[in-house]
C-alpha cells in the first residue's frame, strides 16, 4: 500500500531547508512546545510562506482593522491529554485559551468558532460532556460560539477529540498592547501563582500524587484585563504564559521589544505544590504552562494602581510585581537568585511536557 | 496503562443520549460527512450545549455584528487524505474552503487564521510545501493569514497534517444571504461541473485510473460572488456544495427555507469523467463533494442577468440553471429524471467517501 500522505507530493528533494531547521528534518514534539523550535517553524517556514504584515507581529492574537473597526483575531488548537483533568477539560481550555489570547490584545471576546476533529470510535457521551464544558465556559466568559465544523478521522489517526477555537473581539479605543511598546522602567506584574496547569496535567497523566490535590488554573481573563484597562488604557503589553511558561512569555517580550528583563526569582509566586512537584521531576516552574494567569508590562507611574485593581479582581487576587524592563542586556531575561547571583532565563527549546493544552 | 483519554472523565453513564443518536453511541466516520449524522450531532449535542442564536442559523458562515460592522465568521478543519492531489493540496483546500464559506455570506474574505496539528515525524519539507500552497492560495484569493498556531501530537495520533482555518470578512450593505429568504419561484443555478473534487480524491486514493486525467476544482469563489452581487445584492442564498455534494446543499436549503426544490436531473452538469467514475463505483454524482462550485437561489426577475454575470467570470463559465424552488413538497428535494419520472433526493446519511476535505 502506498504512503498516501506522500502521494502526489511535489518533489521534496528540491526543497532547501532553511539552515536553523536542518537539525530536524522531521517534526518533533518540541515544534509544538511554544519555545525555540516552534519559533523556528514560524520564522523560517510559515511567515515566509504566508507573508503579510499582521502575522509578522507574532502576538497572542492579531490586531486587524475591518470596516473601520479594530478587531483582535486569534486561533488555537487543543490536543491536551487527558481530555478531562482536575479543574477542567479540553472544552474549558478551548474556550478560555482563545478568550485569553484575545484579552492579551485588550479585546473582550465576542464570538468564537469551534472546529472538532473527532476520532472514529470516541464515545458520543464524551463529545457531549466536552461540548457542555465549552458551553458553560463560554457563558462564564460572556462569549458566543457562533460557527462550527466537525471532521471525523479514522481510528488510530487522532486521540479522541482535538478542538480548534478561533475568536474575534473589539479592541477598545486607545488600547495598543504590543511588546514594541515596552520601555526600560516598565514594571513586570504576574496575576498569581504560576505552574499550576502544567503540574496538574503532569500529575494526572503520570499518575503521580504529590500529597496535595492540585487543580488547573484554567480560567478566562477578560474581566481581569478590563479591570486593568479601566485604570489606564496605556498598559504596554500583556501575555498569558501558556506553553513554555513564564520563561517563554518573558523571552518573547524581551526579544520583540529589544529591552532587557530582570526578575527577582524569589518574587515569582510558586505555590508549594508546584515547587514540590517540580523538585521531584527536575523541572523549573518558570517553564511550566499556565492557563489562567497573565504577565503585564506596565508603565511605572501606573504600576501601583494597576496592581491594586488586579488584586481587587478574583483572577488577580495574588498579583505581584516580579521584575522590570531594563536597558541592560537587550533581548535577554535575567533572574536575580535568592543567593544574590543572577542567571539567564533562556527561551525553552521545546516543551518539558508535551500536549498540556 | 490507563486509557488516559477517559481519565477523570465525568460519569458518562449519567448522561442520556438524545434519541436520534442512540444508534451510534460511538462516533462513526459518517458523523463528519456533512449529512444526516453530522446534522444530528449539531442539533442534539452542539447547539444545545453552546446555545446562542447565531450558531442556530447553521449557515456555511455566521453573520455577526461587531462595533456596528457586519462580519461573516467561519471555520473549517481539513483532514484530507492524501495531502497532495491533482489540482491542489490540503493547503489549497484550507484557504479556499474558508474563503468560500465566507463568500456564501456575500463577504470578501479579509483575514484567515491557521491552526496546524502536526504529527510527530512528518517531514518539515512536507509542512513547508503545504504552507507555500496556503500562501499562494491566500494571495490568489486576496486574503491575509493574520494569526496562527501549531500543535504537535505523538506519532500514531494524527495523519501528517491537519489544518484548521477560520476567517472573517465584511458583509456588504444590503446583502442578506439566508435560506429563510428563499421563496417559491426562485431559480436554482450551479456555477459549473459537479463532483470533480470528490472523484479526484477517490481516484488518487484508491489508485484508480479512469482513462482521463482529472483535477480537483478547488478554487476561491470570492470574485465570482462579487460579480453576482454586482448584478443585484438581492440574491437569496448561496452554498458551496462540499461534503455531501449538491444533494446535501439543496436539502439544507429546502429544510431551512420550508420550500420545495425541483431539479432537472439532465440539467445538472456532470462531466463524463465524473459520470464514468461514479458508474464504476456505484456513486451518485449529486452526493460527491465539490470545492470550487456554488449553488445559488436567485429571484426569478434577476436570474438571467445573474447567469450572464456568472458566465462572464472564469469560475462560472459553465454556470447553468438546474431547477427552482416550489410550493409543493416543502422541505423536500425532488429530481425530474430523464425518463419523465421523479425521484426524491434525500439528505445523505454520512459521506460516500470520508476525508475528502
Amino acid at each position: 500500500m502506498p504512503d498516501v500522505t506522500q502521494l502526489r507530493a511535489p518533489d521534496l528533494t528540491a526543497w532547501t531547508c532553511p539552515a536553523p531547521l536542518r537539525d530536524h528534518p522531521r517534526v518533533v514534539m518540541g515544534h509544538g512546545g511554544g519555545g525555540a523550535l516552534s519559533a523556528e517553524l514560524v520564522q523560517h517556514i510559515f511567515a515566509p510562506a504566508f507573508g503579510g504584515e499582521v502575522l509578522a507581529q507574532l502576538g497572542d492574537s492579531a490586531a486587524v482593522s475591518l470596516g473601520g473597526t479594530r478587531l483582535a483575531f486569534s486561533t488555537d488548537s487543543f490536543v491536551v491529554r487527558p481530555l478531562f483533568f482536575p479543574g477542567g477539560s479540553i472544552g474549558d481550555l478551548a474556550v478560555n485559551g482563545t478568550v485569553n489570547d484575545l484579552a492579551m490584545s485588550g479585546a473582550r471576546a465576542a464570538y468564537l468558532s469551534c472546529g472538532f476533529i473527532l476520532e472514529e470510535g470516541v464515545e458520543v457521551a464524551v463529545v457531549a460532556r466536552v461540548a457542555e464544558a465549552m458551553g458553560a465556559a463560554a457563558r462564564a466568559a460572556g462569549v458566543e460560539v457562533a460557527t462550527g465544523d466537525t471532521k471525523v478521522v479514522d481510528a488510530g489517526h487522532g486521540d479522541g477529540i482535538y478542538i480548534n477555537t478561533s475568536g474575534i473581539g473589539l479592541i477598545p479605543a486607545g488600547v495598543d498592547l504590543r511588546p514594541q511598546r515596552v520601555v526600560p522602567g516598565d514594571v513586570v506584574i504576574v496575576s498569581g501563582d504560576i505552574g499550576v496547569h502544567g503540574v496538574t496535567i503532569m500529575s494526572v497523566r503520570e499518575g503521580l500524587e504529590f500529597g496535595v490535590e492540585i487543580e488547573s488554573d484554567c480560567a478566562a481573563l477578560g474581566g481581569l484585563v478590563e479591570a486593568m484597562l479601566a485604570v489606564t488604557p496605556d498598559l504596554h503589553v500583556l501575555r498569558d504564559p501558556t506553553r513554555g511558561g513564564l520563561a517563554a512569555a518573558l523571552n518573547e517580550i524581551a526579544a520583540a521589544s529589544g529591552t532587557g528583563v530582570v526578575i527577582q526569582e524569589r518574587g515569582v509566586p510558586v505555590p508549594p505544590t508546584v515547587a514540590n512537584a517540580c523538585a521531584i521531576l527536575g523541572l523549573d516552574p518558570l517553564y511550566v504552562a499556565n492557563e489562567g494567569k497573565l504577565v503585564a508590562f506596565v508603565p511605572r507611574e501606573h504600576a501601583d494602581a494597576v496592581l491594586d485593581a488586579m488584586r481587587a479582581h478574583p483572577r488577580g487576587a495574588a498579583a505581584t510585581v516580579i521584575g522590570e524592563a531594563v536597558e541592560a542586556h537587550p533581548g535577554m531575561v535575567v533572574a536575580r537568585t535568592g543567593l544574590g547571583g543572577t542567571r539567564v532565563i533562556d527561551l525553552p527549546i521545546g516543551e518539558q511536557l508535551p500536549r498540556i493544552c
